[in-house]
């Protein structure tokens, strides 16, 4: 089975589970962090393993890019080209192109775009998108989808919803037939949209549901509406989602943001602020979170979370990280980088361990009053 | 005994030691990696043990501008503050002094000079520099030189020559007062100047040689001259200086400027250009010198050195780092910086076995040939 829900919360819709991949197993819930371009930032694969992580993010806009999905077929896929052998999930590349400054023209086929890069013209089709995340070899595969800005009219977000729901009809089809190319197996996920409008989301959630996937992602969230909106909506879809399919909340976010969505139903995330923060100097920690750079640490000798295990945190101390960033070196933003993504990936296990216990809810509010804490700068 | 020289070369001058340091054995010869401001740029401390770095350079200048000795010594010396447990050895800031383009003032007493960072004036006197290592706790300590520009008049070298000596006169009385700060035995080397003048080259090497330090560094070169004058001078400095201590070649330099100087007796370098080579793109193999980046590399499955045993090349190909590079990646930083420092440390063994069956010279020519080779781009 690809999904084994193991157990849900009795006071609250947090749920334990497994997913089986071919690149080994995944307790959820479970955080996973971004490798946009084929590594994640500032870590090596080892360092992602020494801090407990079982899979990953690429993004396929940017590996389309950069190097290019043929290359990368041609290495032999992502795993073995970055050296990586547990499991992988590639977003739709929808995402992405949603946030291209650039010319962007949606039709009924799919989105015509600029690179980023060179300004050349591309157009993400329900296809190519499967065909590049084929090449990729990724273990969990997203369709194409169009996320509607927020806010967005009731008309546009219904127009955006019919053709999610249509590009993900086309790549449930092209996919049936498809072999796997590497010889593991890929799974597809689809796309839960519909703005903030929960109509829509109905609708949404329903004609993927009849659709059959393996998987199910809460798109379009976090783009700018309320936070207790966010909340809802992802309440509101975990309600209608299949129990026995895992659900991946896409690109949320602050660590009392996932533990919120777990409580809500939701598995699986993934977010950009452990490794983007790290390289900002920022850490989150079970005291709160701290500005590396911020003169009160100037000579503090303690490691940045006396409760956390990491290698940052077993052999440096705030002092020395402090120093690192001020003096622009590179191994403040890995040890940074090693500690905040630890910290993501304890959280999540954590979350696991109460809920298997049944008691999420008030292990959540005692966790978030320590975590939640902003150390003075 | 601080230093044991285990064998000479029967057809040469190169040498086997090992040095003796309460932060462990060095053989020699020996590489030294730079750590310039309290961190081996892109490198932790585990990648330097795994690369099999036994002793690490610090820069004085760079610790004592930031985040200055009086932290570093709060934070209980450099070792721990860097948690690097094995040797350092500190440079004694002259010639970072001498390479600042701000206004610099040379008398007596001192260097006076402005900060690179802000700008501020300070002076370097035989005693603050001493008393900065002192603080940072290096295992080897270098005292203040005045180093002469290439070309310098016989006048100049002369008279620079002269507060060389005074200046290492003076470290010698304030040194043999000393008791070590934290436990660990430091030893001081003096450092052989005089430019191009053999004569002075000479009057140096034996003012300090009477002044009796545990090691002798020959610093000056590098800096301009043309290679065989750097060769023949190494030559002459190691004629006169003597056989029980350690000599060190300041700054120096490519792979093949090392073998060469092996072989004329010396057993101590260091040398940005591994690590500053690799933060560029450029790796150094048994193959030749490569531009990571060029377009040859693209499709190439190769790992960088096929005879090399570092991580990066036991897990990663040529495509793979190429296209870090070009996506501006920290990580393929981290991986080209472990693979040359890896490179360096492999050769001077290699050097050291080598000299041990008496083969040095034969040695030497045949790995020349290979790894001067420049693998067209
Ligand atoms: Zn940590
Ligand atoms: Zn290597």
């Amino acid at each position: 089975m690809f999904f084994d829900l193991k157990h849900t919360d009795v006071n609250s819709k947090a749920r334990a589970g497994v997913l089986n991949t071919d690149h080994g197993s995944i307790e959820t819930p479970i955080f996973m962090p971004v490798g946009t371009q084929g590594t994640v930032k500032a870590l090596s694969p080892r360092d992602l393993k020494e801090v407990n992580a079982s899979i990953i993010l690429g993004n396929t806009y940017h590996l389309y890019m950069r190097p290019g999905h043929r290359l990368i077929e041609k290495m032999g896929g992502l795993h073995r080209f970055m050296g990586w052998d547990r499991a992988i999930l590639t977003d739709s590349g929808g995402f992405q192109v949603f946030s291209l400054k650039e010319l962007r023209k949606i039709d009924d086929e799919g989105i015509l775009f600029q690179s980023h890069l060179d300004g050349s013209y591309h157009k993400f089709t329900p296809q190519l998108v499967l065909e590049i995340q084929r090449s990729l070899g990724s273990d969990i595969m997203m369709v194409l989808d169009e996320c509607p800005p927020y806010p967005s009219t009731r008309d546009y977000a219904l127009k955006s919803n019919q053709l999610t729901i249509d590009w993900a009809r086309q790549a449930r089809e092209i996919f049936s037939g498809w072999q796997p190319l590497y010889g593991h197996r890929q799974w597809l996920f689809a796309i839960v949209q519909g703005g903030t409008f929960k109509d829509i989301r109905e609708q949404s959630a329903r004609a993927l549901m009849e659709l059959d996937f393996p998987g199910y992602a809460i798109g379009g969230l976090a783009v700018g509406e309320p936070k207790d909106e966010m909340f809802d909506i992802t309440d509101f879809c975990t309600e209608i989602l299949p129990e026995q399919k895992p659900r991946y909340l896409m690109g949320v976010g602050m660590p009392d943001d996932i533990l919120e969505a777990i409580e809500r139903g939701v598995d699986m995330f993934d977010c950009v602020i452990p490794t983007r923060n790290a390289r900002n100097g920022t850490v989150f920690t079970t005291e709160g979170k701290m500005v590396l750079k911020s003169a009160r640490f100037k000579e503090d000798t303690k490691p940045v979370d006396a409760n956390c295990q990491c290698y940052t945190c077993k052999n440096f101390s705030r002092a020395y990280l402090r120093h690192l960033y001020n003096a622009n070196e590179i191994l403040g933003l890995t040890l940074a980088t090693i500690h905040n993504v630890h910290f993501y990936l304890w959280l999540v296990r954590q979350a696991r361990k109460a809920i298997l216990q049944d008691n999420y809810v008030s292990w959540k509010e005692r966790i978030l009053q320590k975590i939640t804490r902003v150390v003075e700068n």
